[in-house]
């Protein structure tokens, strides 16, 4: 484990090389995806990485895992509140939609939610930006294959280690470098809204899915729901799709 | 060229039937590319398109091009405000860098307007979300070639239509479309400030861009600063980078 983690942070410090970047930085949530990413860029750029904190509906000190993730990690942090960002924003939309009366009640929630990782995403580039920073996801290879995560929201970032990690082996990652077991054994969720889990969400669990990535057989209605959150999710793993070059003839 | 536009509403069509969407909406500036794409989503679905007018620092009334193409699109609108949104993300991220005694001068315009473009992107696809449209964006070849546009901002949307178009061949579209010669004929610019132009920040002109997309040959100068300004962008027409799938050997 160790050698891989030597891989990844290595690798970490390849790319903001080579981008001519300065350091790279995290929006730390409380969740075990990101704890990891704080550890790994404090060991890639000891002096320049920084955790970010973005509560929304809440502030930074209502936010104990994610502080006691960057005070573990020894990870310089900034809390940037976005509940006012997020209160004009979604109001101006509410109001305007429904002085056309066209507001939508029923995915109401939901898109809230995307917005909210959407602000989330904007709040990290303009803070990359300020210190010449790459920013780092937090997708892990069930993440990316479901498609559990918000198209240019969580999604919108520079650069993506776990990749490659089925859910288990950030488990693992996460014990090795001293992620707290309260961080590891929570329920996980993307906390779109309070008591969200991401398992109840998407309609099957991480075992299950860790399993097929595996290359193992899984039970056939779990692979079914499986497949189809894959097959739908296709557009968030591909850059804008563009019609083939028009040829006159 | 009717056959070209006929091309690009058929292919719209097509998209969005794959994806079990009800329409499509686009980011209306006032400027060619989203006039363009305007008349464009109006004909592949006539009564399930929108424009979406996003005014900051300003007010829907104040962007007398971007009605005038809504009007004679004849695309159904709405304006939203983000003057307020735009304010309260800034100013948290203002103070709590400046708390922490990091905030650069420096690049703080540039740094405002992607700011802009992403609140921008963030807001469209929460109406999108509302109607069940996919976002169509309005970047053309020449600023795919160059990288012009800003990450997960005006370039994070779900269909390129106009991607294999020159500038001269968006303006020979428009045209055809019946957008106005004053929309045509206007300065090109991503009004990231007052005043800016595109060619001006991109250091070249988009006629030397288009003829080197035509395949001709251009004052070496203006080609070593579009192969660079191509080459620093890659990372803007990919996919976020990941490692290499790790191997124990």
């Amino acid at each position: 484990m160790e050698k891989r983690i030597e891989y990844l942070v290595t690798w970490l410090q390849d790319k903001v090389k080579e981008a001519g970047a300065n350091g790279a930085l995290v929006g730390v949530s409380g969740g075990i995806d990101s704890a990891v990413v704080s550890y790994l860029i404090k060991r890639a750029f000891p002096d320049h990485s920084l955790g970010v904190l973005l509560p929304i509906n809440k502030g930074v000190e209502d936010q104990p895992d994610a502080l006691a993730t960057v005070e573990n990690a020894d990870l310089d942090y900034i809390g940037i509140e976005l509940t006012e960002s997020y209160k004009a924003t979604y109001s101006s939309i509410e109001e305007e939609l429904k002085n056309k009366g066209e507001w939508n009640e029923e995915n109401a929630q939901l898109r809230g939610a995307n917005l909210q990782a959407r602000l989330r995403m904007s709040t990290l580039y303009a803070v990359a930006q300020n210190y010449g920073y790459l920013v780092v996801g937090t997708d892990n290879a069930a993440e990316d294959y479901t498609g559990y995560f918000t198209k240019y929201g969580d999604g919108g970032v520079d650069l993506v280690p776990l990749i490659h990690l089925r859910k288990e082996e950030v488990r693992e990652m996460a014990s090795h470098l001293g992620v707290t077991d309260e961080v590891i054994n929570k329920k996980p969720s993307a906390e779109l809204w309070d008591g969200q889990s991401d398992e109840e969400e998407m309609g099957i669990t991480y075992e299950a899915i860790d399993a097929y990535l595996r290359g193992e057989s899984i039970d056939p209605e779990d692979e079914r729901v499986l497949r189809n959150l894959h097959t739908t999710s296709e557009h968030k793993r591909q850059i804008p799709a563009g019609p083939p070059k028009y040829s006159e003839e």
